[in-house]
């Protein structure tokens, strides 16, 4: 299995687009090369949102399915005003005293369990999981990582070692182990489950100690979306973590896609599994798009790193990043969002299974939250992958102006993540525009 | 020599602190933990800026001569109100057309040399080198890097193994070599300081080759600033890139500290020394506080990177960061930064060099427009280290309100790192209160 091809766009390639797109994307292919790519879908020119809706050049609105990094909405107006506020009078780094990045990190970290009592900020998820690691490595000494198959955790060189989704281009560390993804398919019971976890993460680290590596960590994303989303059932973990410990190693959490309420049951994806990680990685929807991120530590995990080497990250933690964050943390508490992600994401999951159901190309509906997948298939029986079936769903949504993507190794698992400001009306409206392509499934 | 020991500030230890600032202390400790650092100096809370001016909560005016990350002033009103506009409108990631982020490239792009023609938006001065050094090695198919011997380039776990600034506790890479700054105390002549620089490179080229490493890239901060601000001679650096090259490896200009006019002859660093990098990297005034970075490429260098691996920075290069990062480049355009640069700097250096020239604990006075160093000692024949004295000449500036700070592997040269805002009024100060303290240096 590799990497889907970067999606670079030639404009001689779509004449169809107004002539304003095509020469921006002439341009944009000048100075910003191939490495940037496009969306799934043929590329449209927001120019402004509110809520889970961007609209176009054109006054059409678009619902978005898809970015969930502004969590609290497009344009929120309260984080508008508190970035507005902060940018006007003061913006220092955490060099010098601001009262507001202490009263952030003891709400930010009120959050979690009472362990992870120590907070890192640094801007971007992949700057998290790399510290994460870098911690980890430090305090065990060990330097083997195990992730899932198809885990992606970000694109620092050290995070790209252990992030196989970025396909045969980026080579993995000879440090790094792979284990499958939790797909209750693979195994009779929930208890096999677990075994077969257990026994995949023990297979790693004795193939890491058969090449000289002890163990550094198992960094796993708490709802396993990069691989296809793997939800449920929950309960396997804390047998995974065991094996980890038990061989000096530590559990990372990477909530960068599981956390801030996005699977409704908890704030944290961790929660659901009742375990308690070693270390947590924060980003995405922690600032609602200002780039900000967040590592929880336990203390007796990262203070020696703290004493012997230190974090100070220039742009992390500054005025400004945190009064993004803060009022992040405000619309959370004054708008009930994680009450609403409930709400809502089991509304869209019923109303999408029942569209779904009887369709020969679905073998599977999973998720929680405001974080679904859905599994086109050629037929029900082989589960065989059909990824075809599953962009011509995406583009055909999307010319009815509703925005999700696909994730998985095959590229076959419809992925429908909303911001967590989803709505009830636009759980209605993409049900009902599902509906309109479920002519697809048939 | 070790890294100097980090700052952590116990409470209990300033007891002359405002009781507010206490408080403040024994919180962040508690929830930042050991590895966050305080400023050189006894803390300030600062509550608002302008220009070069930090205002604290008393309404104390404080000049900044040191943090430049607001390169066009704190709190500039330009960039505040271009963040204020678009953050109320949109903010998409480049997987979107964005027609201000096509602008903004194509406008970076041209204070470059042609052949520096493709760019990549990440967050954070640390991203960029991250990124800059994985390009090199994916190009190059070599590993061997060569930085100065008190370099510091970052804090992802790979820019860690070549920033041996960070100390002990940070181990350095098995493919890294060291080499040491041009001080050109250490030759006879300019022609011997080219000499010295290429024997430097050659010996470490051939010790890596030695132990299996083909190499990847020399990555220097173009005025050496970590090293201890290393401005002048320029023009030996050819001969380095030259020997690179032959070795099949990649220069990366590290403009970081350097880049946005700091030096004032130029807007770039590596421009002084008559070079053309393959790889540039920027951080710090790109955004005046935003987190956003950049890095530059030969598009021969970075295409096949760009097409087999690709790419994408969820928080790099949206909207908002455009937003920022244009706006300060209109403030350069608008103000004539550069060329306030050159002559403030020049001044500055001009009253700096009157104050110590009699000094017997100043050896040399270093540096380039907004980028000083004044190099203190026990005595200027031995020319031995007295960061003792370098440190109570800050806290006494401090004392008065000017800030500075100070650098290299001894710790002994003050850093005199204003923003490009600092004006002529902003120069007069800080000679007058330089003069007030010069008592010191007696």
């Amino acid at each position: 299995m590799t990497a889907r091809p970067p999606k670079r766009i030639d404009p001689s390639g779509v004449s169809d687009l107004p002539d304003r797109l095509q020469e921006i994307i002439r341009r944009r292919n000048t100075v910003l090369g191939p490495g940037y790519q496009f969306s799934e879908t043929i590329p449209v020119e927001f120019v402004s949102g509110f809520g889970a809706h961007l609209v176009d050049r054109e006054g059409n609105d678009y619902l978005d399915a898809f970015n969930n990094v502004q969590g609290v909405g497009h344009s929120h107006r309260h984080v508008a005003d508190a970035v507005s506020r902060q940018i006007a009078s003061i913006n220092t780094d955490t060099r010098y005293p601001q009262e507001a990045l202490v009263v952030y990190a003891e709400r930010l970290l009120a959050t979690f369990p009472a362990e992870l009592s120590k907070l890192s900020l640094p801007c971007t998820g992949s700057e998290a999981n790399d510290l994460a690691v870098r911690v980890a490595r430090f305090h065990t000494g060990g330097e083997g990582i195990i992730v899932t198959r198809w885990a992606f955790h970000g694109r620092t060189r050290e995070v790209a070692s252990f992030s196989p989704m970025l396909g045969a281009g980026s080579p993995l560390g000879p440090n790094v182990r792979l284990i499958t993804a939790p797909d209750p398919r693979l195994c009779a019971s929930e208890q096999s489950l677990e075994n077969y976890m257990r026994e995949q993460v023990r297979t790693a680290i004795n193939d890491l100690n058969r090449h000289g590596y002890r163990l550094a960590a198992l960094i796993a994303d708490s709802a396993f979306t990069s691989d296809g989303i793997f939800t449920h059932p929950v309960g396997f973990m804390q047998a995974m973590v065991d094996e980890v410990h038990a061989a000096g190693g530590l559990h990372i959490a990477d909530e960068v896609q599981s956390g801030f309420a996005q699977l409704g049951d908890s704030m944290w994806g961790f929660s659901r599994h009742g375990v308690v990680p070693d270390i947590v990685t924060m980003g995405k929807a922690i600032g609602n798009g200002f780039p900000i991120s967040g590592v929880a530590f336990r203390p007796e995990v990262s203070d020696e790193f703290g004493q012997k080497v230190s974090y100070f990250n220039t742009l992390g933690g500054r005025s400004l990043s945190v009064a993004a964050a803060s009022a992040v943390l405000d619309v959370f508490e004054q708008e009930n969002v994680r009450g609403r992600v409930v709400v809502n994401g089991a509304t869209l999951l019923a109303g999408l299974d029942t569209l779904t159901r009887n369709s020969p190309y679905v073998s599977e509906i999973r998720g929680s939250g405001l974080y679904l997948g859905i599994e086109i298939v050629k037929n029900r029986e082989t589960i065989e992958p059909d990824p075809i079936r599953c962009e011509n769903i995406i583009k055909d949504l999307r010319d009815r102006r509703v925005l999700i993507s696909r994730t998985g190794p095959a590229g076959n698992v419809l992925k429908v993540r909303p911001p967590v400001a989803f709505t009830a009306a636009d759980v209605s409206r993409l049900l009902e525009t599902f509906a309109a392509v479920a002519k697809l499934l048939l």
